[in-house]
């Protein structure tokens, strides 16, 4: 096979790949991380790059305009290397790889309300002992094993624990080098001794609770002697230049060495982050002892590098929804090498761990009074019940509140449009930290419809009804501009098509919520909570989601902001035992309504497609 | 570093090693195994070559006539390689690779008497189950593993069984591709699938039971659907190359790369036997699924490869008694890659999972009546007891009785001198197979030392007592002439050293067997059988062994050799999940009683030095 050589710019980073290869696969083995929505299937226009120099072979496309091409720019997924190349990767092209801490930190740390705040007793995961051993004596002769079993007991009452051969092989060393003073490291739930250390380290015990989310990986580092945050830091999850939604990465990992490159980065990305939050910790990966992970089935399937194909497929069965717990190492996670991995369960192939732990951290699985939990994400989960009885149902939304599959789309990083209002007239844009608009967030999309619609300049079906100096006519679209670029930055649009997504995007969420309602029989005003979870969670203004039909018109002060409920409950689990039996019980408790077969659901989408709806009474107290 | 090449003949098997190495060493690599008592200390003089061509160093030793030093033939162990070589291996050097299998099918198939032929339930380490399971379906849309758990139920009432994740990655495709139609093997003490077959293959399960003997190892391979043994091979454990007792071989293993190298030779017999085996009986090592292995605490560290430094030393401690199923694949065994091993635990360093497989296989544990096993093989093993109690003890006899460390000693194979008597003032010689003398075995030595003390050609203490043309005033030593050699056959001989040897052996294990019985205060009279285990059980003659005091003098029919029972027991083991978990109540249940701290001991070893002993009543029922 032959070789040839991709510099990409401006950081010219070197590849070399075989002679033929696209330049999206290609810029993955150089560690770029393009934005592509839609897989590497030349549908949805976002991976452009510029050649520079070289020959290539590139499919005709539709999303190329005449100026682009003039310019020498392709789209990398469609454009195939005949020699050695020079490629530009645009600004807008490149996937910003982490998201300044603190925005979620902030939503992590402070933003969750007391209420979430849950008193678990402490029982980690993996736990430290320190044993001072009596030294064998021919009338004390038993094994090396029993001696720590013995020494264990005082502990916890075990007896016999389980060890593997690489522990066991050096544990009559380590016991007789530290003269019987040991700290052992066990499994608590398998009574299994992962590793033993010479002296007392038993302050010192670390774990990462991490959320794997389509869009964003977000970790935490624990101190697991306490169950205190540490820190935690998120990113990108550089998956996602194989497609922004899960039904993408599984038709990707379909392909050859598809489910290998997918699991090498979902695992990258959350190497990349221990690695960095340790590092900004001054701790060291090997007092990192034990890694809970909550992600939805999809995710869990790509980490563990289990087949995902028929989570995709009628009757959309997942290979396991509970997962053994296993050396986080065998999975090519980078903390202690005997460290453990343990995942939240889930309870079907669209609803997984994370809302599993969405319904731990939140508690509903134990109150009296119902509730329901929304967690909006790349797709829409919906949980109502009570400590008797648990639904839920997955809406497939799309991303478009996570910003893509829409024009000017983007994640909620500096320069997202979040806030827009119409003021005498006047446009009122706010971008996160105040930077110059790049694009519109969730959040964001939600007060622009708002606004349009309040204003009339769309109507109830988010048709555009005035000729306005702001609505330009493209030659297949009409769009809406938010903000007008100079000559370095491009403008910010609205097009009919974006609203007509996310329109669908929040019919298919209400109807979700509308269906869990009428299956239990439960009335708006019967429901005493409503968890906001998910990525926009925190800049979310809840009375324009209700103004336009995405939440009930209930009031205000039932809905709760809990953030990424899925890290919480992440968290819960790793420090204890105890939630970890809960996630067995909610998983066996809750009952999953498959939409799909529900044949009133298309009725209630198709009600949910208006602004705010065609029927005002099923969002509201009067029904 | 440079490398050479020696070539060994008469195989011409050649290797590269380097420079410098010594001759012993370059021949285990050449897969040659050279007879060598000592481990490679110089100090046997058994590793006799002959250097045909090349350069050498030679450290000076007495082991080495004048006659062989013209003759070029030098001790392996201690024959540096200096040029490429041309070696030759004397035909008494080499280790014969193979027992004749029928030996040792014999004794173990067919000479256990019915005692030993216990019914357990069937419930094997490793079970297939066939399932026919219902295709899933939108109203049944469980996951893959929680519909296997399902179909499983209904045979062993399990719930959610474990898995590994290579097999989790896997269930997704045979379930679909096998239609719903799958055989599930299952470890059946952990409730955890080992993996899953296409269609139903449960009519067809193997397993493996091994005896890991420090000299011979014996495996037996068992159709585990109905407990059969379908047949039994043995070969010598080719360790022994670097020592014959457990001793030589613990020492060996703490130099550099000693623990890899005889973990390595034990688990290559072990594979080597299984592949005979399998080929004979046509059967894939896929098909098998799970090995026991029972053996002493020496060779069970050293098939896991765990440092056995500590199992010599003062207090003598063992790593483990009890081991953690793994997989086979794990140490390097080649049965089904997802195939496991289980040991047979031990109670203490010097009496391991071999004499628990004895007890388990005798029943001893679960009698009303006392009874007590005397296993000799390279060590001496005892045990006395009944339901209530178990007494154990080790005595260091050294390999004597398997015909090592003694000057023709040879091992149980053809040509082995295994009777002997003098009648009319003619000695009778036979040999196993009726062949040429080639040495002397165990059971040989026996009926040997009982005649010439009959004869009174020696006296109590075992000294020549007479002048007789048979015996030989060598310049160190004298030596009784058994076979007079041709000039093709040399000459078979016991020296006075000989029998010093052999009766300290006799008097190691007599007074450990007396030892148990005061610490127990139970009378010879009191016991109600007493089974000879270990390899030269079933050619012992009762009534000299117990003429020469290595065995009590009660009547004859209390008496009952059971072979090999380490291989019975682990057999048991492989084939019920009950002796099994007997296993573990043995060594709960067993005292060791450790006879280097016992001051009598060496009392009762003094008195049983002399021919029976020095006092008649310590061996009978008049005590």
């Amino acid at each position: 096979m032959k070789y040839i050589v991709i510099t990409f710019h401006p950081d010219k980073k070197r590849v070399a790949v075989p002679l033929g290869s696209d330049i999206l696969t290609a810029s993955v083995k150089a560690n770029i991380f393009l934005a592509s929505s839609c897989g590497g299937k030349g549908m949805c226009g976002r991976c452009k790059v510029k050649i520079l120099s070289g020959e290539i072979d590139s499919e005709p496309t539709g999303k190329i305009s005449e100026e682009e091409k003039k310019n020498n720019i392709f789209l990398a997924c469609r454009t195939f290397a005949k020699s050695n190349l020079e490629v530009e990767i645009l600004p807008e092209t490149i996937m910003p790889t982490r998201v300044a801490p603190s925005i979620f930190e902030k939503g992590m740390e402070i933003h969750i309300p007391e209420i979430l705040k849950r008193v678990f007793p402490i029982h980690p995961l993996t736990k430290k002992y320190f044993l001072r051993l009596p030294k064998p004596s021919l009338s004390d002769s038993i094994s090396d094993i029993e001696r720590i079993s013995r020494g264990l007991k005082k502990y916890n009452g075990s007896i016999c624990p389980d060890m593997d051969m690489p522990t066991l092989r050096k544990i009559s060393r380590i016991l007789r080098e530290s003269n019987w003073e040991i700290t052992v490291i066990l499994d608590e739930d398998n009574n299994k001794i992962l590793f033993v250390e010479q002296g007392d380290t038993s302050k010192i015990n670390y774990g990462i609770a991490v959320d794997v989310g389509t869009t964003t990986i977000v970790v935490s580092i624990i101190n697991l002697n306490n169950g205190e945050t540490i820190g935690t830091e998120s990113s990108f999850n550089s998956q996602s230049v194989y497609g922004d939604d899960v039904i993408t990465r599984i038709i990707y990992a379909e392909k050859k060495q598809g489910l290998e490159t997918l699991h090498h980065l979902v695992v990258s990305t959350i190497n990349e982050l221990i690695q960095n939050i340790s590092k900004n910790h001054s701790i060291t990966l090997n007092n990192i002892t034990g890694i809970v992970a909550a992600g939805n089935m999809t995710m869990m399937h790509l980490l563990l590098k289990i087949d995902p194909s028929f989570l995709r497929r009628e009757p959309y069965i997942p290979s396991s929804n509970t997962f053994p717990s296993m050396f986080a190492a065998e999975i090519g996670i980078k903390i202690n090498p005997s460290g453990i991995l343990w995942l939240v369960g889930g309870t079907a192939s669209y609803v997984g761990g994370d809302i599993t732990a969405g319904v731990l951290a939140t508690g509903i699985y134990k109150e009296e009074n119902t509730n329901m939990l929304i967690d909006i994400g790349t797709n829409g989960e919906i949980v109502l019940g009570n400590k008797n009885w648990l639904l839920c149902a997955s809406a497939s939304a799309g991303p478009a509140f996570e910003g893509t599959g829409v024009k000017n789309g983007t994640r909620a990083i500096e320069g997202a449009i979040q806030s827009f209002k119409i003021e005498d007239g006047q446009l009122k844009v706010a971008t996160i930290g105040e930077k110059t608009p790049i694009g519109i967030c969730g959040s964001g999309y939600i007060e622009i419809i708002s606004e349009l619609f309040k204003n009339k300049i769309i109507d109830r079906t988010g048709k555009f009804v005035v000729e306005n100096e702001r609505i330009r006519n493209c030659p297949d679209v009409k769009e809406f501009i938010l903000y007008k670029g100079n000559g370095n930055t491009k403008d910010i649009v609205i097009t009919q098509i974006d609203i007509e997504n996310l329109l669908r995007a929040k019919a298919a969420i209400f109807a979700a919520i509308y269906m869990l309602l009428e299956k239990s029989g439960i009335l708006w005003e019967n429901i005493d909570k409503i968890y906001i979870a998910g990525g926009f969670g925190n800049f979310l203004n809840i009375k324009l989601a209700i103004s336009i039909g995405l939440l009930p018109d209930i009031p205000e002060e039932k809905f709760i902001f809990v953030g990424n409920t899925s890290l919480v409950g992440a968290k819960y689990a790793l420090i204890s035992k105890e939630a970890r039996k809960i996630t067995y019980d909610i998983i066996k408790n809750m009952t999953y309504i498959d939409l799909s077969t529900e044949k009133s659901y298309m009725e209630e989408y198709l009600g949910a497609l208006f602004i705010p709806h065609t029927n005002l009474e099923k969002l509201s107290l009067k029904k």
